[in-house]
């Protein structure tokens, strides 16, 4: 479902618009008929997948946790297994280099906000999202998704070339998550702290903004590149790994 | 709708797998909650609309047909309001000639076949589907869709240089039918007699390959480039209009 909805324009961190409409497709005639006694509960279901365009990002998430898990504690392995940020630093886990956080603080994010809003309102970037990147999603497969800049800004010629960039930081192509713009070539995946040394070349992120105040909630969405410090220690301590 | 899907990779002719997900998506809480009793057939509905990507190309064709109606009847007007294919001839009306229809030899499609079939299986082009083309949409939107070519061949490179092209026999640029692709820019609208007489440039459609023999239905998808006869035969038949 993934592939297919990189096909369709998701990126599947800022946009999941045609995910969640293949999941609320496919779903929907196992949940009529496994209880139809309730027509209530399901329609009120069915109307929050309508009007929730965001909500299949749970499960690119966790598609993506689930993969990267999988390479994780491999010695000597200098492939970044996580990315995350709390709204005060941002943090990556290496494969190697077991269950340390490499971290440095949370950066700024280059966005569009909502109406009303504006950078003062902003909190420095936040959450467990960036996990979709890390994954060879997210900003890594920004030239999937051209409408995305109507909601991050930027132009569909920034999103091509926001992924052009992270295929010299990865060390492979995903065999699944393919692009049609670039004739179906392979997402960019498994981020190498080598690379990133050598190019000073860091991710990109493309994220929701939140409100610097609790309960306010996200007052925006833009891009931003994760800074070069947690790569660099990672890859010292990879290093000093007996 | 229409002007989401193309922002999700549907040209709204050969590829409607966005619209017909975004389409189960929307009616599926009043589904639901109009008659509760039967989830049995409710549930076939949900079943045959995530089975059938095609579904919305029945919307789609009205859409067009409706907006090109409104075109209808204009004294002087050089502008394509219907272009459709029987199987034997393909034809064309324009909205300063009446009712009359301009026809000339249907076709052969250049596309790729589904297992076990080849060109000598196929029909010549054959459908009212064309009406979506008329209208903006199918092969002049063919840019919006990158992953179409993996069903009708060719390339992404293809599919834009297709919707380029139309650009020069057309009126207009659709204010809500938009490709992220060309930085948003309207899809070609409005076929235009005289320009396709200039430039001895014709529309091309992407369409269905149905089999010669009736009963078996499609065998593949490609692409097919109307002849000019029709159009010069309009021509001069406006001309030739009191």
């Amino acid at each position: 479902m993934i592939g297919q909805a990189l096909h369709m324009g998701d990126e599947l961190h800022n946009r999941n618009k045609a995910a969640t409409a293949l999941f609320a497709r496919a779903i929907a005639p196992a949940l009529v008929e496994g209880d139809n006694r309730n027509g209530r509960v399901v329609g009120e279901i069915f109307r929050y997948l309508a009007e929730t365009d965001v909500f299949f990002l749970n499960l690119s998430m966790a598609a993506s946790k689930a993969a990267l898990d999988a390479a994780a504690g491999i010695e000597g392995s200098s492939v970044v297994i996580a990315m995350a940020r709390n709204g005060t630093d941002i943090g990556i886990r290496t494969s190697g280099t077991g269950d340390a956080w490499f971290t440095a603080p949370a950066p700024a994010i280059d966005g569009l906000y909502f109406p009303g809003y504006g950078p003062d309102d902003a909190n420095p970037d936040l959450g467990d999202s960036a996990i979709t990147e890390t994954g060879g999603l997210g900003a890594f497969a920004l030239a999937a998704a051209p409408a995305i800049t109507q909601f991050i800004g930027g132009t569909p010629e920034m999103g091509r070339q926001v992924t052009e960039e992270m295929y010299g930081i990865t060390l492979g192509e995903h065999p699944r998550y393919t692009i049609p713009a670039l004739d179906y070539r392979g997402t960019p995946v498994g981020i190498d702290l080598v690379k990133v040394a050598r190019s000073r070349v860091t991710p990109m992120l493309d994220t929701g903004i939140a409100h610097k105040e609790p309960g306010i909630g996200q007052i925006g969405a833009g891009i931003v590149r994760v800074p070069i410090e947690p790569f660099d220690a990672a890859l010292l301590a990879l290093a000093d790994t007996p």
